[in-house]
């Protein structure tokens, strides 16, 4: 098991840097981290899947005694919300998903593909969920079993009222499912007090891990109540869970170099200062970003009161010499890397603040955002 | 892009050698190539994919051009072949699948799981599948509609006629679909001879990369055939095939790292002299544990004739002192990882072939086990 907790900070052999929201850019000690071939029944390999599973309850403040659970799913976050929403609501169940973004509408196209009784709440991008609006839904509509939400809108960036949502939905008795994608380990889930049933999240995001798997961590007795519901046998959450308390392995064979680095991973959040000391550095990055993007005279699509520290969407340049691809190339050759938007709406790109980037990459990034749009011939924006 | 194509042979750094069917042990080149984040959209990385689908076709001498496709998807083996049972075969077909092992029973348990009518013909896990019998079930039954068909059950470690069985598919004018995941790269899958069109295979098998994906390839005709039956979004392989040629991408985030690991696996492979030096390695390395194994009085599971050069299954010595976790911890401890048995009828244990290990392995492999038998007080084997 690997025993380092000092990660090594710095750029990768190309000596590119992600403000990408995951993959994104790992400590070399969790790369290095991945350099055994360990066989899926291991000793060690088994004690380091019980560490992840006992590492990140621990991070939102629960444990097995308190009743909660974790349970890995091979694949990418999307699998592991498919794991959720498939095994979780019953045949004769209905989801409601509360929409604004391209990440909570992927949820409810999920469910509608998987045959489930689907109703979406959708407000706009920039704009966070209705609640009286919701509590109208819930009140008008007794047949629906489960409420999902997104936390963190990686779509925008948008931050969305999970506790409130959560005092809602618990009132009206539903099982209460939040996507904590980009947020988990960094952004407080607060499961118990937002009276989360199901969250989920994947390796690759604030934890700082790379892709292979994602985790859904679950109230155990709301987990427990979902037997028979599964539409998938590679999906069936409550099989993988019985599975790692069965004998400590997947069911299937398991990403096991990509655990690794998780292990890794966590050991250095923990190191960091765990969840809170890791939302800070991002607070920072990201108001780092805003100054930085604000003399470049960037304008943020979002209020900065719905704004989370994840990522931030920026309105391209009014110029007619910005295209988006020559700037995202050029940016790479300089060796930044940063993402494309996915508004419906608007004409973004995004930045991400999450990863083992720093204020001082952000500034760098900066510069080479100022010589690559005098490159391309688009006019300064600085107001 | 890793450009060496020179394993660097080796352990790792706990010193431990894997005689396991996947995960397995990985060249030293093969792990280092994972040092690298790579964004999902970045240039490098979609030319990696691209390399990869195209690699992957020509192991068995396919190609787009051939009216063939490669389509990879996150997640272990099983995710692999669920993504075919669940995306190929309609609500109105009927699927038969073909059983001499866990891992045949698998694919049908997945099937009724998603509600498909499906079919076994089921045989002892030491025979091949009885031929007569499938031609007679097709004929019986014309709402069959699609075959599967293990190549090289790891439970045991048969090798079954897929040729044989595609050529009785074909007459019949059914879809076939073969699970190759522990035989690819190794064993001729000889698709287009074979009638195959669906075949599955994973990244942590015989291309010896590191577990996080699986592939499928198939025929393209048969493969634009199943638009409108998928039943999960995660695993609907039509709608995978056509992300990955609309711009190169996943749909979901990648694992990024493992794909670097197996593009660089492949370069080895090929360097190595491709499929059929790979097949020829496997195969001096099972006459070697076949003649160590004999020396030490181990009887295998399997008579010579059916028995695959991949891994292999032997008895439990018949003494009381054998104890088959301890056998496995202390051999484990030697730093030799063994596989247990997955049999429903006999006490065996499996030892694979595959993967970075080499006939001074295997015999280091045979002395250990002599030293922990004497250790464990198990009589001497030999006749």
């Amino acid at each position: 098991m690997p025993t380092s907790n000092t990660p090594e900070k710095g750029r990768d052999e190309r000596g590119k840097l992600l403000f990408t929201p995951g993959p994104l850019t790992t400590s070399r000690t969790v790369k290095d981290a991945m350099r055994v071939d360990l066989g899926s029944r291991d000793a060690t390999f088994l004690e380091v899947v019980r560490s992840i599973r006992r590492r990140l309850l621990a991070i939102d403040g629960l444990s097995q005694e308190a009743g909660y659970e974790a349970v890995l799913v091979q694949g990418s976050g999307t699998f592991g919300l498919e794991s959720v929403v498939g095994s979780v609501v019953p045949a004769t169940g209905k989801l409601l998903v509360v929409v604004n973004g391209a990440y909570g509408a992927r949820i409810a196209h999920m469910a509608r593909v998987l045959k489930i009784a689907t109703e979406e709440q959708t407000c706009a991008e920039n704009e966070t969920p209705d609640l009286a609006d919701l509590e109208r839904r819930l009140t008008a509509d007794p047949s629906i079993t489960h409420v999902f939400v997104v936390q963190c809108e990686t779509t925008t960036g948008i931050l969305n009222p999970t506790r409130e949502i959560g005092e809602i939905v618990k009132r009206h008795g539903k099982v209460y499912c939040v996507d904590a994608m980009s947020s988990f380990g960094a952004i407080p889930a607060q499961m118990a007090a937002s009276h989360v049933d199901f969250l989920v999240s994947s390796a690759n995001k604030c934890i700082e891990g790379v892709p292979g798997f994602a985790f859904v961590l679950a109230r155990r007795e709301a987990l427990l109540a979902i037997a028979g519901n599964a539409r998938s046998l590679s999906l069936d959450l409550l099989a993988q869970w019985k599975g790692l308390e069965q004998n400590g392995q997947f069911r299937f064979t398991p990403p096991t170099h990509a655990l690794l680095a998780f292990h890794q991973a966590l050991v250095e959040l923990e190191a960091e200062g765990g969840a809170a000391a890791r939302g800070a550095r991002y607070a920072n990055n990201h108001r780092v970003l805003a100054e930085e993007m604000g003399r470049l005279g960037f304008t943020p699509y979002l209020p900065a009161d719905r704004q989370s520290f994840i990522i931030t969407s920026y309105y391209y340049p009014e110029d007619p010499q910005f295209d988006f691809e020559a700037f995202y190339s050029r940016l790479s050759d300089l060796d930044y890397v940063i993402y494309p938007g996915k508004l419906s709406k608007a004409d973004c790109f995004r930045i991400g603040n999450i990863g083992q980037i720093f204020p001082d990459d952000i500034r760098g990034l900066a510069a080479a955002i100022a010589e690559t749009l005098e490159a391309m011939g688009v006019a300064a924006l600085a107001r």
